[in-house]
């Protein structure tokens, strides 16, 4: 229940392509000319192929990895911003942008936060006002908010920056994996920067994150040194991705996060984004019908939480394994797997097999109906319970793994009138089952009653 | 053959340390407080207690967690100076500094590059006239070469350097877990800050490094964002580690860093300098009696070669297992491995055992006579020969992997007279054995014939 953290388990493959990495492809890439170091680059650029692939992206060296999305977002604002250039960004940013935000203003950079209402939405009028008052260099927003699980119309934001002509940084943390990116145009031309982390949606390794760059991104590399390209030369190469890339990369963790976007494609993102929707309307109408219990964010509207309820009979489609250490045993069980509610997107195909076979994606999404315009995140607040203790009783009484307080965000807290105790989150994940839904919902019930009566 | 690049195969260990944090350990350290959160956050704070301990550093939290020595590095210097500040450092230093150094001297920072001899030895009387002539902030030197093995008296540079008022920075990349630190005194009062990556002489996995600050470093953070700590602040908490590692660490890395540091412990670095540097002096021995080889670096100088011989029947000393794939049937055939020539050393106790046990090791080695003053890194050129094309027939016909060209070490290859095609380094580590350096030998020889008859 705390997959926006760090999704877990991990799905089958994940394991088995971060040991064959150690293993039979344990050379530095790039670094020397032998069969180790060969493939261990092999490796690397498929998995930068399939991240390329996935977004919608035509040159995979574009891709540029990092150890998490945090450095992503660090290497494309400290990189892109100078004194005096003037950057916006909202309300419901995670530390990663507002820490770094921050830092910027205390270096002379002209920040200005546009402001969020409770109920969540941005305020693209604000927005508008903030980019017509003065040139701005670049706008950052967060895609998905980690408390509430709020999404913005990245078409619609998109539109309004390129109209005022300032560069877009995307926050895709908590978005990517878990939706598809509904752009109304090629990435190139919607999106400029965007970073996220490997190991929540896109089912990697933690130590796994990586930043998109768009043709008119060029940020200054955060850190310099050797690459394994242009070696005779003191200046860093001017060439994508090595210019961003120095030192050894996280070889095992980013082979596992192929395994791992591997699997999210064999489920297929639509599926996933519907599924877990799905696990989110669920717990949110358990939770709602507890005395005390406050909902806070997206899925405390009954109009979407009814929206998504699984109705009909309807069953939340499992994927294949929920074992991440046993692969399928014909590698085809996400195909046979049963209480399949939707068909098999056909935008969900991939060939990641066992991992030695290369990793191959098809087209991003675009444009797909029906899928929700919030992420599986619900915090909630009880009555009598501090956030942090309730967490604790959760873990303690049940096994229930939820995350409480702030979670690096207090802009969004502040927003949502939670600040500073925070909410307890539930962010059930792909390998989430209803009976989970069913444990949480009857655990906080218990507790609730428990405080009412203590 | 590459393991200046990085090691191979992993040792045991390392494979299941990794799984178990995947497993039993995958929360996100400090993010959460159920029960994979905090198993997380242990591991992760033994691997740091034990990489404390190795280096005879009394605060854990002087340890901060990177993703690769080059991180370090430029968290090291960029984080340290500021226009106008003057930097020291010498001609056989590693793209991760000199790249930095450049892009630092855009920036107004003073560089002065003191010289290295061709046959090695730092010019330490010119570093003592560059730091008298005028007040220098820092001096950045390379305690081991990736190309040439060269090694620099870490004390005596340190004493030079403290008596100048100026900070000391070592890239240990090459040394760390290759020799032991001989210092006079403890590290804290007499490096201020080291660099090293945790995948070459450490044995973990890709994708870990780490930096040692002592107490008068206080760099700036590269990356700024969550810490799972203060969160409600908006600025970067200021204590240790968390001010420097933002965003979700490499866990099953660092899982894997632990298990590696173990092993080197438990073979005993002392042990593993001894017979690496066995290793490399039979290699060069054989090397220089090939007509058209030349050897370049340490491993040149016939004195050294012949003083670590092995003689008198002597053998190598093999660790426990090869294999990096099956762990040892009862923890203990380190203990019970043939062919030792020396006794084990008190000094390399640890307690690693299997990755669920807290990772204990004894106090830093200090002073220990008899420790070779270079690492096994032996470059090489033959007559008639491009580095590359036989880099390129080692590997094609008789499968021995090395590194060819410049090693992304310009600098070092100017001070040796190899650039700009550079040379072919082999760099046997803890599981080269005897044999595979003879056929090593062979090969040359047979491609030295070939060329010559050609």
């Amino acid at each position: 229940m705390d997959n926006a953290a760090t999704s877990w388990p991990k799905p089958p493959g994940v394991e088995e392509a971060m040991l064959l990495y150690l293993r039979e492809e344990g050379g530095n890439p790039g670094r020397s000319g032998h069969r180790l170091s060969l493939a261990a680059s092999r490796r690397i650029f498929q998995v930068r192929l399939a991240l390329a692939e996935f977004l919608g992206v035509k040159d995979p060296a574009r891709i540029i990895f990092t150890q998490n999305a945090t450095e992503a977002l660090s290497l494309a604002l400290i990189g892109s911003l100078n004194p005096q250039d003037r950057v916006l960004s909202t309300a419901i940013e995670h530390n990663a942008v507002s820490r770094t935000l921050s830092f910027l203003r205390s270096c002379g950079v002209d920040v200005e936060i546009i402001s969020v209402s409770p109920r969540g939405s941005l305020d693209v009028t604000g927005l508008e006002s903030a980019l017509k008052r003065k040139k701005t260099k670049m706008v950052v927003v967060n895609w998905a908010s980690n408390v509430a699980g709020w999404t913005i119309d990245l078409d619609e934001v998109s539109g309004l920056v390129k109209r005022y002509g300032a560069l877009l940084l995307v926050d895709a943390a908590q978005g990517l994996g878990h939706l598809p990116l509904l752009l109304s145009d090629r990435i190139d031309d919607r999106i400029d920067m965007l970073a996220a982390s490997g190991h929540k949606g896109l089912l990697g390794p933690q130590g796994t994150g990586f930043l998109y760059l768009g043709p008119s991104s060029n940020p200054r590399p955060l850190i310099y040194g050797g690459t394994g390209s242009a070696s005779s030369s003191d200046e860093q190469p001017g060439f994508l991705p090595d210019k961003y890339e120095s030192g050894t990369l996280n070889g095992p963790g980013i082979a596992g996060l192929g395994a791992g976007l591997g699997t999210l494609l064999k489920e297929g993102v639509i599926e996933v984004a519907r599924k877990e929707a799905c696990l989110a309307a669920t717990l949110a109408k358990g939770l709602m019908e507890i005395p005390g219990v406050k909902l806070h964010g997206a899925w405390s509207e009954e109009k979407r939480v009814l929206s998504w309820l699984p109705q009909h009979g309807a069953e939340v489609r499992m994927p294949a394994s929920k074992n991440p250490v046993t692969p399928a045993d014909d590698g085809t069980a996400a195909e046979s797997s049963g209480g399949v509610v939707n068909a098999r997107t056909p935008l969900a195909g991939t060939d990641v097999g066992d991992g030695r076979t290369p990793v191959t994606t098809r087209a991003p999404v675009l444009g797909v109906p029906g899928i929700p315009d919030a992420v599986a995140v619900v915090s909630m607040t009880l009555e009598g319970w501090d956030p942090a203790q309730l967490a604790f009783e959760l873990d303690r009484r049940y096994g229930i793994m939820v995350r409480a307080g702030l979670h690096c965000s207090p802009w969004a807290h502040r927003t949502l009138g939670t600040f500073p105790t925070g909410t307890v989150r539930f962010s059930p994940g792909l390998y989430t089952t209803p009976d989970e839904i069913e444990t949480v919902v009857s655990a906080v019930k218990e507790l609730a009653i428990e405080r009412k009566g203590g």
